[in-house]
């Protein structure tokens, strides 16, 4: 009998492979925070002696969840101003309060509010694109989580740097002090087309190569953004970005509501990847990614909640529901992305994204043991003819029970046990006091 | 000091009226399955006395939700075959599984299954259309829920009724038999323009004008029946059902997502009543209804779940958030729907399409006790700058603590008070058993 850190026995688990198995009565090994081995519980009671054990006889284990695109620290303005025209809720209210108030510990908190939202919804890794990511990444680092934290590049001043190069700088700080963190990764982030300059892309290009970093940027969210281009620059932005030279597989474009067949075939040759954000492109009426289209093409897809101001949570369990469903009735086509591949974007996909498929998006022996629990006994998830089905069309983020990140349990029957929950909601309220009297 | 039965005192209260008020730290005094008052808690504290009283200091009520287009029994059919095309997962598994299966007994459990799970996320009414309802009538009665039951008409033979005469000879014997129930209404549920004939719908409308009741009937649900409809009658479905007169306030329209701007001013003018069912919509790929621009011209707009065969789930707090986001992104309008009226749709408005709009749909004075309690403390719903955009954005079923449904108390603590949810569950797991085991 081989000693190991922790055995999860459970009724189900999809490990999100292309073969697209689902296993059944399944033990999961745990050692030094990796999966050494998935096998038949009752084989797994012959080989391993655990230190602990987990008996989930009515749930169903899958990989973390990835939201590939979020700006965490925004929880603190979630639902601070809904139902406006979007440079309305941009100029009158996104702007000022973010002027106003966006600081580190502003960031600590937001970022503290989300971090605790994400792990009770199942998600373990997050792509952030914020200001103060340093604070940012003291949270994930207390909390046990994953994220790859964004250098973040716009070319005009905001609370938290006050030119390019500052913006470069205080990113290749951050970068520095966790070159070596296990959980934390950097990734490049001018914020979109219309606030980086060339100039500035191309030297973001030259960093990115050199030190073998993706690039994230917001990309074709809105109609307008393209309209605008082709007065500016005389071509959409996309164009404009392939001529740079940025379309590469180092590149996940978020949104990506506005595409033509074109555009969609250079994605498809060059390797990029996207992130979709189906809700924040609802909310915001910014249009509809074609989803199957690009799918057809063999473009990487994957998904995000964006931030919780236009959203308002950051659920990858809607998400992965709302891609599936949307994209049936955007393709007309019923059959258009069925549960298992929103599952794959929501985390295999994802990983491959930031390149880190070697390490986690599946559960498969020698990744990290980034693992999710989710029960599907209760009235809402019954009967159960196919857990995929059940997973991403009936089951909500509440049946989330148990969160593993390396190992670590970071949720035990809904309980956080690395971040305190009840200060955490303390300090949101602390400053949603001081964000709701601004104006007023 | 009045003696009354109930007093519930709750942080927050959205009755649902047509000021859109939000009021803080009151109380609702209910007596006689009835609200007798909504007052500041101070107030309420000099003037009554309870039998019981409800502290609910994190939580807002909301009138009971009403899922207006449900076909409660085939929760025992969830994700029985998902992903599919439309004719697909008709001929090959919805109907050969209905035809081997569907019966009283099945009924009353699928039935009850859907009731526990309405309960559960809030929803106090529904109105439903399926075979033996005789079956669901019973478990409603027992539930303490409120429906309205469909008088199915269609004109082919099924498990319940072999012609026309039999359908409605059936639906009237449910009919008479619940006439003084104070909880369970019917109404004339032809299935579509495509399965029933104009002397039949002829024959629905004079009996609906004698008994005084509303119609409801799938119309406009996807392009092929239009084109059908236009090949076989020379005109559009709801062009032929205006001729015979079937467009009035009585008519309830379920899906109508294929309108042209004829059809929806013909709607306006009549009174018609819509029931969106957004999910299946887009699960189906049956197209999108033009929500913001019935909104426009003044049609009524309610919201329903449709089966959970095609949904997954009957879950009415995503449908709102669902309908909001969805009408946006279609109208090309981050204003377009706001929260409070998604919440409109899903409350007062599917009570006047009813008829029932002086009993139910808003917490006010005089109106039956149907309320439900949704705690907004959690993580996942902080801070709180908009109550109503906290509901319709962020908050989801699982939030729901407390319902009744007349004053009486249907879930305590997220707990059932009226149904054995294991039994419920256990029944389900029997069937499914069959029903998976079907063709193999």
């Amino acid at each position: 009998m081989e000693n190991v850190d922790l055995i999860i026995n459970a009724r189900w688990l999809v490990p999100v492979t292309e073969d697209q198995t689902v296993l059944e009565n399944h033990a999961i090994i745990i050692k030094d925070a990796r999966i050494l081995a998935l096998l038949p519980q009752q084989q797994a009671k012959q080989l391993y002696s655990a230190n602990a054990t987990h008996d989930l006889n009515e749930h169903c284990l899958i990989p973390g969840l990835i939201n590939n695109h979020a700006h965490t620290p925004m929880s603190l303005f979630r639902g601070l101003a809904d139902d406006l025209p979007l440079m309305t809720w941009l100029n009158d209210h996104i702007w000022p309060a973010e002027k106003a108030f966006v600081s580190d510990p502003f960031v600590e908190t937001g970022s503290a509010l989300a971090i605790a939202e994400m792990i009770r919804g199942g998600t373990t890794y997050f792509n952030d694109m914020y200001f103060f990511p340093e604070a940012t990444a003291r949270v994930v680092d207390t909390s046990g989580l994953r994220a790859s934290l964004g250098i973040v590049v716009i070319e005009f001043p905001t609370n938290w740097a006050s030119s390019v190069e500052e913006y470069l700088h205080k990113g290749h700080q951050l970068h520095d002090h966790y070159r070596h963190h296990p959980r934390i990764n950097t990734i490049y982030s001018p914020h979109a087309p219309y606030t980086v300059t060339d100039k500035t892309l191309e030297q973001i290009i030259t960093n990115a190569e050199e030190m073998d970093m993706p690039i994230s940027m917001h990309i074709h969210e809105t109609a307008d953004e393209i309209s605008q281009s082709v007065v500016e620059f005389g071509v959409r932005p996309l164009e404009r970005l392939k001529q740079i030279g940025l379309l590469s597989p180092r590149l996940l474009a978020v949104h990506m509501t506005q595409l033509n067949d074109q555009e969609i075939t250079w994605c498809a040759e060059a390797g990029v990847h996207i992130a979709h954000c189906p809700e924040s492109n609802l909310k915001l009426a910014s249009g509809f990614c074609p989803v199957a289209e690009l799918q057809k093409n063999n473009v990487n897809l994957t998904i995000g909640t964006d931030g919780a101001a236009s959203n308002n949570d950051l659920d990858m369990f809607a998400e992965m529901r709302q891609t599936a469903l949307l994209a049936k009735a955007v393709a007309q086509d019923a059959a258009a992305v069925p549960a298992h591949n929103a599952l794959e974007m929501a985390t295999i996909n994802a990983a491959r994204s930031l390149g880190l498929d070697q390490e986690i998006g599946s559960l498969e022996v020698g990744k990290q043991a980034d693992i999710v629990a989710v029960k599907l006994s209760d009235i809402e998830t019954q009967p159960v003819f196919d857990v995929v089905s059940q997973l991403v069309y009936a089951a909500s983020r509440d049946k989330v029970t148990d969160v593993w990140v390396a190992g670590k349990q970071l949720l035990n029957s809904r309980q956080l046990k690395t971040l305190n929950e009840s200060k955490i909601i303390q300090d949101a309220q602390q400053w949603a006091i001081k964000i709701g009297s601004l104006g007023k």
